[in-house]
């Protein structure tokens, strides 16, 4: 086994200690994990979390590779490379075929809290100083992207990407992306670059500077009933980021005719009337993480359009901090966790 | 006013009394309803009917214009022509500039039930031997086409199309349609006429043989869980015409990736699961009644392709007995009542 340091997490929080990662398969390569950011879904896992099963949570970090195994093709040591929520699936189904094994048919093994297809163990994410990783999984960092800036895209990016490529979004789409946060923002920043008018709806005017900022066209305020009726139908496509339950009522009003609600930010239930879906034809959707054609594809993107997740980077021993102002909103737009410090921290 | 014959709802059922329908504006024909259509709607609105305000059902028929008003250019005296479930609208909205009247910002006006737009009156449907309609609503009836078949196009037939053209359904493509009634039977033949791969599920056995007559390539029984299994993802639209509240889990399973799930039959409240939408990124979405240029269209591609909705005609004097076999499903497909007998009846 290979020994490392990463963030474990047990009843008091977390707390540094050494870790095991496989030795190398034929296809694997070993990462050192740089940077990895601090996605929503890490705050949800450590709230349910028992406190004493294994669980190291990130799952969308970057580094650089240190070593490869023998069957390893895609990678040489010293590459950028960035790793994202899933590390592997069947590559059988027709979902791995059409390159979404993020829907693998026998769901894709987590990145971390996912069970090992080989050997069955309980995978352990990237709040860590080392990963292993099949090379499929892991993906070239293009040139021109800061790998402390572009671990969030491996989560948050590839999720917001995913629904827009899916609906061919490009200029003279209108997109308005609900709620702006680690998700959102990174909606509006492809939006625009994708070249689509871009909105942002937010409950409050607090955000309008930001928006603009961002490179958004428009601007409104969600708990203003005459705002959101001047936007009636303005829409064809509203990404929705918003992480908690809420009605829906309202934000399909402003779908246009065959336009598209699509839920990335809440992942339970929900509840529309038939009726407000009918009148404008309108869909309701979601997406989440992505396939390795169209991370591939969005990384490069990013690359060649400066499109770059706005970033709080903070030492690793920090992340009780961090995971308490994400819990209060308090960032902007994504906590990313530089994890050098966890060399010698055990 | 002008002196005709229909079908009243009064507590006791539907009774035959004469009836008054405007003098035409300059716009307006007079149409000698020949045949109308019972939809399912008709029935619920009959159910919850007080027993004594004004109704008179019937939002699907054909006959032929007896009467022109002085500004009136897309008709003469003789015209077969059909009318469906919305006789006006504003005209200026969005959705009507887009030729989706049946989404008119400022609501359609019902064929009944509706409130007129220039008297303020209630509209009285086409369970009746003369309907007065602006010569916008009403629809040249293709040559070819039966006036008493062709009647429940204009409302279960334009329902079932619009998703199947916004969607854009032609060869290659794969529908699913869920129920096969009134509603499920045109979606059928349209998907097939439109080059789709189809397919009928159906909670028995029963109409497995109709449904291959009507031209479906596939039938499963939604009730055989291995059945339902093996057609995991298979399909592009799934058109679900069930008009019970019902779960919609089982059937998104078999949506396929950036599929659809129309609900067309049941315009309640439907709860789904974000993340039964999430994987395969699929959609939820709606449809029903349509706009001009569509219903149009639709008319006309029925002529060209000789579809037809299966009927069962009867005399307008076996409407009760036509409404209580609807109710028990006793009908293959629809029925359509011949409202020549109401000469004479009163």
């Amino acid at each position: 086994m290979r020994t490392t340091t990463a963030w474990h997490a047990d009843p008091e929080g977390l707390r540094p200690a050494s870790l095991e990662r496989r030795e190398l398969r034929p296809d694997d390569i070993a990462v050192r994990v740089d940077y990895c950011g601090l996605c929503h879904s890490d705050l949800q896992t450590l709230h349910d979390h028992d406190g004493h099963s294994p669980l190291v949570p990130g799952h969308e970090f970057t580094g650089v590779v240190i070593e490869v195994g023998p069957e390893v093709t895609a990678f040489s040591v010293g590459d950028n490379v960035a790793v994202g929520n899933i590390v592997d699936s069947c590559g059988q189904c027709p979902m791995c075929r059409a390159g979404q094994e993020n829907f693998c048919h026998s769901f894709p093994t987590l990145t971390y809290g996912g069970r090992d297809r080989v050997d069955g163990t309980t995978t352990l994410g990237g709040f860590s100083r080392e990963y292993v990783v099949r090379e499929d999984f892991a993906y070239r960092l293009p040139v021109g992207l800061d790998p402390a800036a572009a671990a969030p895209l491996m989560c948050a990016g590839i999720t917001a990407w995913e629904p827009l490529r899916a609906l061919e979004v490009g200029p003279g789409a209108r997109v308005a992306v609900v709620g702006l946060g680690g998700l959102g923002h990174l909606a509006v920043k492809f939006a625009v670059a994708l070249g689509a008018t871009t909105t942002v709806i937010s409950r409050t005017q607090d955000k309008a500077e930001d928006a603009h900022r961002l490179g958004a066209h428009g601007f409104i305020v969600s708990t203003d009933p005459a705002q959101m009726a001047d936007a009636r139908e303005n829409f064809d496509l509203v990404i929705d980021t918003i992480s908690a339950p809420h009605d829906l009522t309202e934000y399909l009003k402003v779908v246009g005719l065959d336009g598209t609600h699509s839920v990335l930010g809440y992942l339970g239930a929900v509840t529309v009337e038939v009726t407000d879906l009918l009148i404008g034809r309108k869909k309701l959707s979601s997406a989440g993480s992505g396939g390795r054609p169209a991370t591939a594809e969005m990384l490069q993107f990013c690359a060649d359009n400066g499109v770059v997740p706005e970033v709080e980077v903070l030492p690793s021993a920090q992340v009780d901090r961090a995971l308490d102002r994400l819990e209060r909103n308090d960032v902007r737009y994504r906590f990313v966790l530089d994890m050098s410090d966890l060399d010698g921290a055990v």
